[in-house]
Order: structure tokens, then C-alpha cells, then sequence
């Protein structure tokens, strides 16, 4: 079991969920921490996200309340006030400063909270707080999830720290609106200004390649809070320390991303979409991001079947400089097609047996310049359908 | 069973497709027809559009040759002659130029075209050519479609002509890669340029409401061949006739579209999404986009919930100018969300009465300005992931 110095943990069944799963977690650290947050972009945010992005902004958080089973989300004036009244509810429970507390929720959209269940729940919270309950946190942020998420990194000897995530997604699919949340916890000591920007890079090269900015949910959120008990020197930006920090932080967040993706709604495979020899990084990007987001490429992983047909043509229609003649595709290391002609029956059937596992990668070379660029995705498949046909009902 | 003066029609199985359905359609004009085309703007194009495309732009075009069950995309030079060669075989069998046939193909990618088959098939086929047979055209052209498509329209009394379009296309969940095809045949006689920007604006109001331009498969492609045998006056741009014409052109590849979702792999549902109040015109599209392309809403629809939520979060995440206060949001005339906020229980109740239609709209109202965009979607089901993940095994 990872154990944080100053962070402990506890989560509860408030009764948000019907299922009587656990929906309520609290993580707390023993002294205010620095944090940073990226938040989601979508034009309509939740309540939660609204009232914690100004805390996190403000530089100090000592303590993050999770709920899921209700979004807080289109509520309106009594969301907000229901998202203030959590935090207040934790801040008074654990004895600090309610401007000090994050509130962040996951579950349907507009539906007001709850409020008795979280005012008869949240007050007797801070008794039940453990060093060793980070599970129970990830446990109780699922939704849809069909296992917790948790990951972490040790630095080195010298000096001696530890970045321990939970992570709640699943609707990986299309990433629309299936609400991501991560919250990162570090006994190390950073610099204000560089845990924003090593959390921005981590997010970029980790949950951003498995979904992308426009694709937010309502109430997304990353945290990471650093409360310095390591006592550890201070992390500071162009440094060794710094670059190895930003490498585990990434890690964490990487490991995590990656979960969210094997466990995609009814996902049965993590395929690694990588493309090389674009024009640019861009172009990379924007192919590797059409492959991975095509149903048809999908549900044909579903099928094992090694249909490059459908990635060539996905390729075809994104936004990129593509010479049809220069492409050449992978399945892990067997090439299937090869300056954009099929490279024949043979080698199809052994890409094929790639497909069969639970994980692979498929490599697209454009050949045309040094543009590299990477996604994560997952099968499309009926139990996809079903999740999200029945999920409210 | 509609006629147009001029064209016949004729299908045969030439044995492309293992199932031994009809895979091979031909349309022929008595005398050559002026002509308009718009093709995938792909960046891989199968050859049968690169051998295609040049000869619709030089302008007159008398036959067009179809075969599904295979695409004769990413098949390289073979894949050029062989296109060449069809062209030519039905060139012969019809007494005409070569350069007056159009050639098309859907079907499986990166396979050559089985081209003693065809040899043998096509030289026959002239033989066989009847006014009253294009359902059997519509009927070869078909892949994953489950029914044959076809719409026409008659112009008034005064200057009778006929619109008669064939479409095939399925795969329109996400419109990646699902080829779709149309021959548009009429007997009016139509100004060369006109018939180009009518063909133009009919597409964008039709088969561009169901897919988006980036959306191609590598072998879309849209014709309409116009021959005068009507023998009423030329239509030209800027009149009352040029308006009446565009309108009912538009009004068959509606028509045409609007099959393509019904029949969309798997849907049981036809849902009309229409964006009012947008900033602008470009905004709204962008809403109804969103909207009529995401996974969860889609399987919402199959799951006949009424979930506003999934909506209002994939308005959200749309680039468009939004205010999340001002939103309101109706399936047919019921109110569900109104100044961003769900209208309770009763109205919701109300809107799940809807999506048990098999066909209905969502209204989504921004609230901002004059902007007005629809788009035409289905539902995601279970059927659809069976379909694409057995297509080719």
C-alpha cells in the first residue's frame, strides 16, 4: 500500500448513489498544500468547477471532496450554493479554512444534490481519515468505471518522494462528456509556477492523448497537490530535479490514462495509435487523433479483423499533408501496408494475430517528414451500446 | 415506377460479391448529357474517382458503370487500369466514348477489382437495358444498405421534366469511410455551369447535413447527368425555372439522405437536429454537429431516454459562441431544458414519449442571434457494432 506523508483518506456511502456503492470520498493533507488544476474546457461547467478552479488558482488546497452519483451540473444558482455547502460541511469537519477545500462531482446532469444525505454524511467524514484509504477514494469517484484507478511513482534515494493518483473515467469511446477527474497527491516540495506547468505537460502527454481539449465533460478536473512532508528541497523549473519530477508525474498520470482506456465503456482492447513521418507534430496529431476516434476503426478492432482499408481512409480525411503512396502501416511490428498498397494476404493474416491481444499498437509512417505524434484508444463494442443506452434508466 | 425520358438501366451479379447478389449496375443516356459531379474530398481517392472526376469536368457524360463489393481504392496503378479498362469494356458494349463513361465502385479497400468478372459481365450488359429498371441499379449498388434508394421529383405542367437520384450509403453513424454514391438522373435540359452550382448546393443541403466535407470515403461521388430529352427549355441560373430546379434537386438527394440515416448500420431511429439562435449560421452547424456525432447522445437515443444532459454538454464542447444560461432545449415541441436549466420531471416524462418515435427532432435553442444549422442523425445500437465488426470476415 503507497502511503503519501500527510495525506490521508476516507470514503463513504451517502445514499447519492441508489446501488448504496460508496459515492463520497475526502482526501486531506495534514498541512495546506500547493496545487494546481486543469479544468475543463467546455463552455458549460458544473457547479464544482466553478467554485473550486478560483481556490486552486489561489495557490493552496489542504483538502479534495469527491462525490459521485450527481453531477452538479445545470443546477444553477442552488448548485452553486450546494457545491459552497460541501465544502463548508468538509472545511468544518476537518477544522480548516473552507477557501483551502476542492469540491468535485461526477454523475448525471441536472439534478440538484442531494443536500440532507451530504449534511447528515460529510460532518462525521474526518473520523474515518487513513493513511492507507486511497482506495477507497478511487473506489468511491466510479461511475460507469468497472475497476478503481490508482497509480503511482517513488523518486530516488537522495532525496526520497512520492506521487501517488487516483483517476474516475471510462466513456472513452468518443470522449464526449464522460467526465474525467484526477486527483494527484506528493509529499515532494514544488514551486508554485512549476507544478502548474509540470502538471499542464503531464496532462498534455497523458489524458490529453486519450481524449482532447474540446471534448470536456461539464465537470473534468486534474489536481495535484504537493504539501512539501517529504522535506525534501523545494522542486524548483530547468532543473534535474525538476525534469525527473515532471517525468513521475507524467508516469502517473500516464498509467492512469491508460486505465481509463482499457476500462472504456465495454472496451475489450488498449490499441496505441502512434504516427511517425508526418510534416509535423501537428499533422501527426490530427491523424493519429482520426484513427483513434473512427467507430468503424474501432468496432473493426472489436472483430480483429485488420481492416487497414478503414485506417488508410481515416488517414485520408483528416486534416493532414498525406501522400497516399508514402503511407505505410503496422500492426505491432507487421507491416500491412507499404507505400500505400497492401503488402498482401500474408502478412495480413499475421496481423490479424495481433489483433487477437488485449493490447497492440498500430503504427502509421507517412514518410514524409520527422512529425511524431501519439493517441490511446480502445475497441468500439456492444457493450458499449449497452453501458450508455441504459446508463440513467 | 418513375421513367425519364432517355435513360435505361440495367443490373447484373457479375460474381464481385460472394453472396451472388447483383454487384454491377449501368445507366445509360440515349444521347449525351450534360453533367456535374462532386467527389470525396479524401485525400486517398480510389481510381475510380481520379478517372472519373476529369471527365465529368469536361461535361457531358452518357453512361454510368457501378459495381459494389469492392472499392478498387489503395490498389495503385493495377487499380487505375483496371478502372480504365471497365470504362472502356462499357464504352463498347454501348457504341459510345469511352470518355463519356463514368465508373464508380464501393466495397472493400485495397483489393484489385476481379477483372475476369467483369470481363465477362459487362460487354453483355447494353442488352439488357430498360426504362423502368433502376431499382435494380440502386439495388447493385448497395453494400451495407439494407434497402435500395431512390427519390424523384416532377417538375410543373407547364415545362414537364423528371429528377430521378439513386443513393447508396449506411455507414453514417460516424460517417467515416461509408462510402456513399448518387446518380442523379434528369431529362430537363439545364445550363452546363448552373447545373454544377445547383448539384453544389443541393449536396450541401442534403448529403452535407448527414456527413461533413473532412468525413469522405475514398470513393464518394455524386453525379448528375442532365440530357434535354425533355425537350422543354434551357434552365439557367438567376430565373424562376433555375430556382425551381435547384429546389427539387435538393429535394431528391434530401430525400436520398435521409434514407442513408434511416438505414444508417443498426439505426432505428431518424433524428432531425435543428440549432435556432446561434451567433451566426457557421456556429449553429457547429452545434447541430456536435450534437448529431456524439456516441452518448446517440445511444441515448437508442436507449429512449431523454437525457438533456448529454446534450447540453456536447453543445458545451461545440467551438460556438454558447451561454449556458440562455439554452433551451426540445425534442419535437417539449420543453426539457429552458435558460440552461431542466424543466423537472413531467416534461421530461413528456420527451421520453418522443424517443419512442422512430422519428423526431431536437430543437436546441441558443438564445444568441439569428444563427440557424440542422443536421440529420441516427441512434447507435447494438446492430451497428455487429455490422461494422463483421463487414469483412
Amino acid at each position: 500500500m503507497v502511503k503519501v506523508n500527510g495525506f490521508s483518506f476516507v470514503a463513504r456511502s451517502a445514499g447519492i448513489r441508489k446501488s448504496g456503492k460508496p459515492d463520497l470520498g475526502l482526501i486531506f493533507s495534514t498541512v495546506p498544500a500547493r496545487c494546481a488544476g486543469v479544468f475543463t474546457t467546455n463552455k458549460v461547467q458544473a457547479a464544482p468547477v466553478l467554485v473550486t478552479a478560483p481556490r486552486i488558482a489561489a495557490g493552496e488546497c489542504q483538502a479534495v471532496l469527491v462525490n459521485s452519483g450527481n453531477a452538479n451540473a445545470c443546477t444553477g444558482e442552488v448548485g452553486m450554493q450546494d457545491a459552497l455547502r460541501c465544502g463548508q460541511l468538509a472545511a468544518k469537519s476537518l477544522g480548516i479554512d473552507e477557501q483551502l477545500v476542492a469540491v468535485s462531482s461526477t454523475g448525471v446532469i441536472g439534478h440538484p444534490l442531494p443536500m440532507p444525505l451530504l449534511e447528515k454524511t460529510i460532518p462525521g467524514m474526518s473520523e474515518g481519515l487513513s493513511e492507507t484509504a486511497v482506495d477507497d477514494v478511487a473506489n468511491a469517484m466510479m461511475t460507469t468505471d468497472s475497476f478503481a484507478k490508482v497509480a503511482s511513482r517513488q523518486a530516488g534515494d537522495s532525496a526520497p518522494y512520492t506521487i501517488l493518483g487516483v483517476a474516475k473515467g471510462a466513456g472513452m469511446i468518443h470522449p464526449n462528456m464522460a467526465t474525467m477527474l484526477s486527483f494527484v497527491m506528493t509529499d515532494a516540495c514544488v514551486d508554485q509556477h512549476f507544478l502548474q506547468q509540470a502538471l499542464r505537460q503531464a496532462v498534455e502527454g497523458s489524458f490529453n492523448i486519450i481524449t482532447v481539449d474540446r471534448d470536456t465533460s461539464t465537470n473534468d478536473m486534474v489536481l495535484v497537490l504537493a504539501n512539501g512532508e517529504s522535506k525534501t528541497p523545494e522542486i524548483v523549473a530547468d532543473s534535474a530535479e525538476g525534469q525527473e519530477f515532471a517525468e513521475l508525474l507524467r508516469g502517473v498520470l500516464l498509467d492512469l490514462a491508460k486505465m481509463i482506456v482499457r476500462d472504456g465503456e465495454g472496451a475489450t482492447k488498449l490499441v496505441h495509435v502512434c504516427v511517425n513521418g508526418a510534416a509535423d507534430d501537428g499533422d501527426a496529431r490530427k491523424v493519429a487523433y482520426n484513427v483513434a476516434t473512427s467507430n468503424l476503426v474501432k468496432t473493426a478492432f472489436f472483430g480483429e479483423d485488420a481492416n487497414w482499408g478503414r485506417i488508410i481512409a481515416a488517414v485520408g480525411y483528416s486534416e493532414a499533408q498525406v501522400d497516399p503512396s508514402r503511407i505505410a502501416i503496422f500492426f505491432d511490428g507487421v507491416p500491412v501496408v507499404q507505400k500505400g498498397l497492401g503488402t498482401g494476404p500474408e502478412l495480413e493474416a499475421q496481423a490479424t494475430d495481433v489483433l487477437k491481444q488485449a493490447e497492440f499498437s498500430v503504427t502509421i509512417d507517412l514518410g514524409l517528414g520527422d512529425g511524431r505524434g501519439e493517441y490511446y484508444t480502445s475497441d468500439l463494442t456492444y457493450e458499449y451500446v449497452k453501458i450508455n443506452a441504459d446508463y440513467r434508466t
